[in-house]
Formats: C-alpha cells, sequence, structure tokens
C-alpha cells in the first residue's frame, strides 16, 4: 500500500513548533497500516522537520536560541545575503536538521516514543506556508 | 516483506558507541533480504543514532568533545533545565544527529561501506536502556 | 519494485557540489515509479549527501565557510589526528548532515521543491571517488 498526500502547513512565525497532530489528522489512512512507514518530506531549503520534546514549550524555545547562536546571521563570511541576514542562515540549519523524517507505523499509529513529537522547524522571519509531502507505506 | 521488532539497547555511558553488531544480531532475518531497507528509529528525544568510523575509539571519543563544546551546558540561554544542565544539550544533540537510520540491505547483508558502523549516541549523564525499533523491509 | 544501483560519483574537490542531474541521469528507472521513495546512501565516513538550494553558488560555498568554522581544524581536543587535521572534522561533519537522503518519486519523477538540489559533501582535502548505493522503491 502505498499513498502520497501533501500536506499544507499554516504559516508559523520563526521558531520551532509542534504539528504532530495538523500532520497525524491529515491522514487518517494510518488507522489501515499494520506494519509500516511513514516519510514526511518538507519542500523547502529554509524550513526543516525534527522529532523531539513534546511537552515543555521552553524546549522549543531553547532550540530556537542554540540555533541562533550557533549559526549567527553577522558571521564575517556569508557571500548569499541577497535575500537578508536570515537566508543563509537558514539554509545551513535547515541541512543539520533536514528536510525528511521516517516514522515507524504499527498497529494503526506513529510508533513514537512517550515524549517524541514532530517539529515544524522554520527557520526564515517570514517563511509563509510550507508544503510536506507525506509518502505512507505499509501492510 | 515487512518486519517490526524492538531492540533494547543496555544502557550506556554518556558518549557515542558502536553498536553495529548488537542490533545486526538482532535480526537474523536480515539473510533473506536480497534488496531492501532496514530502517532503525530510536524512541528517545536525548539519544540519537548515527553512522561513522567503527575502528578508532578515539573517534568516538572526539565526537563527545565536540559535541559537548558546541552545545554547552552552561549557555546562558537554556530556559529549561529542571532535568539538570545535561537535559537541554541533549535535545539539542539528539536533533543534530537525529533519531532514524535507513541503511541499504543487499544479499542478505548491511551495505554498508567497510569504515561504517552504526552509533548508539548517549546524550545524558544517566540515560539508561534505549528502545529501538526496526523495520526492515524488502524481497 | 525494488532497485539497487551503485553510483559512482567522480572526485570533487572538499566542499559542497550538486549532483542532482547526475544521480538522477544514473536512474532512468525512476520514469516507471508513480508512488515510491528513493533512497541515497553514501558509503563513506567523511562525506555526506544533504538537500539545499540549487540556484546559486555563492549558497554552497557558504556551507563550506560555516561548517569549516564549525568543526575547527585545530580544535585543541582532538585525539584522532594520524590521517591529517582535515580527517576528524570530516567524521563530524559527515554525522551532522548524514549519509543518506530518502527521496520521494511521484508520477515518474523527484518530487523535490522547486529550488532543492541534491549535494555531495566532500569534507576531505582528497577524498576521491565516492560510491552512493541508489535503492528506488515504489508502484
Amino acid at each position: 500500500m502505498w499513498l502520497q498526500r501533501e500536506i499544507r502547513l499554516d504559516p508559523h512565525p520563526r521558531g520551532f513548533h509542534l504539528v504532530t497532530g495538523e500532520v497525524v489528522g491529515a491522514l487518517p489512512e494510518l488507522r489501515d497500516v499494520r506494519a509500516g512507514l511513514m516519510h514526511l518530506f518538507i519542500r523547502h531549503t529554509s524550513a526543516s522537520l525534527t522529532l523531539n520534546e513534546n511537552a515543555s514549550p521552553d524546549v522549543r524555545r531553547d532550540f530556537e536560541s542554540w540555533f541562533n547562536d550557533a549559526v549567527a546571521e553577522d558571521a564575517p563570511y556569508w557571500t548569499h545575503t541577497d535575500e537578508g541576514p536570515d537566508d543563509m542562515p537558514a539554509h545551513i540549519k535547515a541541512s543539520l536538521l533536514g528536510p525528511s523524517l521516517s516514522l515507524p507505523v504499527s498497529d494503526g499509529r506513529l510508533a513514537l516514543g512517550t515524549w517524541q513529537g514532530i517539529y515544524l522547524c522554520e527557520h526564515r522571519d517570514r517563511g509563509g506556508s510550507r508544503s510536506v509531502l507525506a509518502t505512507l507505506h505499509g501492510e
């Protein structure tokens, strides 16, 4: 069984956002999969997807702080600066976290750990709506 | 062919640990796959999986040094500090390395390069046993 | 449908290189896949694969600058130094970016976003030719 569906995520402000509910809600066919994988792929180069702690908003705020510190907007070596100071750091952050997640599906549900949630990582000041292509595959 | 199995990894001290043998040993069905993929998924947010050099213990020690330097426990911006100074850095490290590996399987074996081994990356001081969900899929 | 094929990438100088055309050209069977996934796996521990902006060469140059700054060759804590100053940083960079990409395939084409291209990330001064194992799977 193969299913592909585009999920349009609403615009989010720069930062890290929990979107597990939005993603699972868009894929009711998960229920029919006994064993399989769900692949999520963000079709952009300045936003990314990761999995992390799903309870404390301060974890997501600290993610934003660390990434801003590690990939500084005012680094002296940037040459790709035409699209604003948040653009090139957004590209680096997007590759550090990656454009996709592959998540196991078991008995009709995502087999996440208790504390795991899906983050949309918005690295631009004004990234707008983001497109995620979901590929669900299993038996 | 789909197979899912939980692998319980013994508690490891903070650091980077080669677990290729432990993982492959838990999946004798690899032998029956001519072409496919093995997906490994760690169900935690403060430990991760990566692939790297499988020979020199000093490589794994240098991994720990670099990650401790890049994600400092005493950074002034952490707000999520209730669970100890190693907790928030562990979450960042886990997302930088990622919760999963997808590895090709060819002719009954993991098709790794000569020098590639599977690392369990334990980012907590006392992380305890870790659960990895393996999904093997192929023909 | 499962297909596995090794793609030998020509030697590239240290840095980030767009190889989308080379990879897609080696897999004409993509045309026959209505819905599926293409898995690319680099069989090395000092080179990696990522997805990022496919238009401006200055983005790829800035990637090299940031990674050299973040993973310094002269960090005082390296102990694995036998193979030269570029070796241990190459291992760290390889794990930060990761050894594989899973890309959705729709209607006979890679379903990448407009600006997404496949990068070969060569982290060694003289890495030589690199082997990528492609696994194409779909219906």
